[in-house]
């Protein structure tokens, strides 16, 4: 049967109350000029599915639109096709599909968060729900750089040094990502050789077009390979595997 | 070039600020025992694409989740798998989404909605989006049955009668389209002869188990099919076509 | 005993608790040039003084302002007189007037709406307060054009062609219901021979002057008559009471 | 012409534009034993009209439902009747009202308040509604209290002694004014000897039933007679007059 | 031991949980040209300190910012420094605090406010923390100028009038509170002799800055004196003992 | 003069409208049993004062309440002391205080914050602050972590390793510096020797009790001392001073 949610009849779907549900949550970005706007996307349902393979989860229809890039992240206002949702809206809307998703029965959610932005906001709609229905779910919400052991890192990152999860926007883990979950939409030929972004310790409103590079690459794509990607998704789903057995004895 | 907005880059998006951007908006609902819950998204998109490929115009994510089904119209929080949004929430996602459109310099906007509940809240957002934005925009906002010209309802239900706008759910319409968009999502073999709801002329809550057939269709589907599917989209698309010619000069 | 809950003390008000309440909701908008702004709020609290007086009701204040008026019921921000609230400011006014009602121990509520652009807010705050009040009140929201059985409408209009409830705005029905209810507010000698403005199978934004006809009626009013609008309260009102019993065994 | 905008026809609404709208604001609350539940709409709309009267003004629909009663002004949640509207409410439906008002052209507002606890919301309203519009209205709030002649309180109050503004809540001046203007809603039989209630310095949640006496009267209403009521609205409407002179050169 | 909530660790705090906790809330505003923007949070504070140690109660962090300046009491957007919170900002601030202290088991609170205009939206944060915590604990709220008894007003005003306490802003009895709490604030130096603002029985909007005297005091600050602000804070401190123990047997 | 905006007059404060203004952001929120509750207030108010004498900057209040404190730094709701606010009271909070500022005349502000998960919603509140007020004023947002060279980490963790950002709680970097800011409210002798909290690579609701260590500190504060305090403090303004210096030529 389907991991996918949507593609259930009601009946299909109402018998799955006891598996663990993952909800994906990604954006509409800037990703330069070699990756296209849905990386955060499909980077979330490309998780989802994988570990659903291994749970036998069930797959929510993903969150494609997400909150605001972040100057350092992307240059949200700064670059067409970037849609920035203001954080009170991805509060009420993650805080009414988990509701929706716990008054059905389930009782085990993973959130699969593929755009960095989203966190705080909604990590605040899982405490108002939580709170709302008394705890009787349990919800958990990962992405796919925190669990990533440091090794992994270290064997990406063979080629070049790591710029540091705050510049790793459109650069090698998320392009070799795509070349791994969708080649299709990546464009090799256009990566062009960009001096990484200086990072600062601080938030600056207004936002000043040069604060990123003219790409909107962070950090320089270059050595971005399937094998990479492949080395990742391995190595997370691992953790993610173990998490889930943890936590919802799965 | 693709039509999705989600496969371009911003600089190919960027391009197109002159196109007109479809927005699709379903649902994640019950559609009885033989569809699947993605019924209003696959059709918003399905309209969509079509459309998009006749004026050569561009398509955002498809908001994938809607406003509470009705009562009548499928029985919001008695089956399994219809995630309801809250009014605000569908008002603030599509504000933003708008917004965001606008922010980008695109003038020509078409929502393509497949789920009725879902129409007074984004015409809200229409009207706060207007005038927060003092109009920039032209803002259509339709679906598939306001448009679709009489007779053409007559020729579909040539085997057995239209029973009105408020029961056509998971029934010969839109199992119809389902049979021409995605007809592997269909289960034919689940079409069970059902008596047509009654139509009521009031809303009533708390919600009753019994104001709904069991299956979660409210009129028979039988006598669906692609064709009939076909002829729906023909038509219909006919007019869409006409309706951004005459609003978008296009 | 006075039906309107108004003008009891609250003692007598306290006294009824099993009886019915009806809340009658209407607008303040433009009605051509022959009706006043007060049109829905009149007929709103017209019919709920007709059904009271037959089930033993009692009659809230009504709510005299409601949602904006859509371009193709009236044109909203263009005519003067019209007073749109948002849909937020109308969900969180039935909202809190609903659990008053309920929290001063009725459980038998009906709405009488006759602005046909609040249905979709009211029911949202009838959902909300259910849900927020563990369902103990049974709310019901009606109108006077859904119950009304479709041979009253052959009759009403035998003189000319009843154009479709989208463009009954200041026309024929709403004319001789006022000429029923409140005829000393009728300027029959302002009917001006208008043609029928075209119903548009979309929502467009911003709005345009010439969307509407500059009278503001949609549709003719010729015809209209007392007897007319006698017809329409007399069989609508059966089918009210008839509601009342069945759901409030009344 | 009739004062009250909702009697007219937005034509003749559109030709008011240079006069002053006054917008009476109620609410539905307990008013002891012998007076109804619609005393502060009542006032609001009687003295509304007698200052449209002398100043050529226009009435907007009263609100008929208000904020909060506290507990010093007859306990809210604890009688029956009192219909008690969230802060937030208010300050929404006040605030959409008179941005209405001043986008039909109006710049000269009065809002005329008959139950004190509205006050802070209206005031937030007015605050919020002049820096969204860049203050080209002008607009007023007041009441019937405040703009009254001390010496006008001590001809009042001949017979019994003054119990302070806080206690006057269904007493003397409430009755005087129902007296003169709805004398068919007010119950004098019913008038009992009550002890005034006693004042308290602070405010206490939850509300208890004994801060209240029974019958909901705060303060006696004995002495309550036309000529009381009769000598406050010629002396309040003496000074609201000067106030709209002054204020609005009318 | 300490009464400042945040001078205690987790456990001291927590070991304190039947006492009674005062929080006091401010604000920052104009107060003349004598008197720093922080008087009415010093005052709040002040008060609260004195009554922690006659009644071994805990004192909250002090909120500092709050509700809108009133144009008579000091003129909002008129003078720098005056920091206005919206309405729905006061209301969810007080909300969230109060939220959080039952949460953490008491039950006894006292509310110290030394603002006017933040009365009626503490109030109705009171009110909705009440209906959401079921009344669990008593919440009170009281201010230094209430509980003053009236022959104490006539001491403090023995050289000058009083001029009602509407105008008392910057005046006799601020300027004597800030002489007796926080000396070293206060500029005698720079006290001008003002003649008394007038009264308005009305508020105006927009705010016009020959409302207020130039220097933001509305009333002679004249006569102020270290002796009349412990003579105010003495008889308050007895009243505010007499209340804690009547409402909380303390 | 005073750097403290509160202990100035209005006259005083508006006669520094060019110089750059600082708005410390702390919280109420356990910090182990050796630290006080005020801890994120005392950081953010003390490199705030050693900032403003420096740069001749002026200090605003305080805000002393956060945003909730998540499970791995601290326990939110499982610790009586820890008052946390919703997302959208933080943002609304830091809106209003920033506009007021603006409006004010001031067009640099640099916000201090000292709690990490305030964070996101500051940021929020500043986005649409920006927005709102067409971007006339430069808003920084830094902290005294992100700042910090990461040669002195190594050298203040030289006794002890590092353990860590998300870990660095009532541990040896904030212990340091209270006995530096103020060590009278730090209690060496309750220093306990705790094994550090396991770092989880996600967010898990409802919150278990045994997420964190008993006492509420997450690593150890063995080591901490005023000299290492001192460090921190002397480094961090160093660079903020620059970040001033770049971003306002100050």
């Amino acid at each position: 049967m389907t991991h996918f949610m949507q593609e259930m009849t009601w009946k299909e779907y109402a018998s799955c109350a006891d598996k663990i549900v993952i909800l994906p949550i990604g954006a509409t970005e800037q990703h330069g000029e070699h990756l296209p706007l849905c990386v955060d996307a499909v980077l979330a349902e490309g998780f989802s599915l994988k570990l659903a393979e291994q749970i036998d989860g069930i797959i929510m229809p993903t969150l494609r639109y997400g909150y605001k890039s972040k100057p350092m992240s992307g240059g949200g206002p700064l670059f067409p096709g970037t849609v920035d949702l203001n954080g009170e809206t991805v509060i009420k809307l993650v805080y009414d599909v988990l509701t929706e998703i716990i008054r059905d029965g389930f009782t085990k959610i993973l959130i699969m968060n593929a755009h960095f932005e989203n966190e705080a906001f909604i990590v605040e709609a899982m405490d108002l729900v939580t709170r709302d229905t008394n705890g009787i779910a349990k919800i958990l919400e990962t992405n796919w750089w925190d669990p990533m052991p440091s090794h992994i890192i270290d064997q990406v990152f063979d080629e070049i040094p790591f710029p540091g999860w705050a510049l790793e926007h459109a650069a090698v883990t998320e392009t070799s990502l795509m070349l791994y979950f969708k080649p299709e939409l990546v464009h090799m030929d256009r990566i062009t050789d960009t001096k990484n972004a200086e990072y600062m310790p601080y938030y600056r409103y207004p936002i000043c077009k040069s604060d990123i590079p003219e790409t909107g690459t962070l950090a320089s794509a270059a050595s971005s390979s399937f094998e990479r990607g492949k080395l990742i998704v391995d190595s997370v789903l691992h953790e993610l595997v173990r998490i889930c057995e943890k936590e919802f004895n799965k």
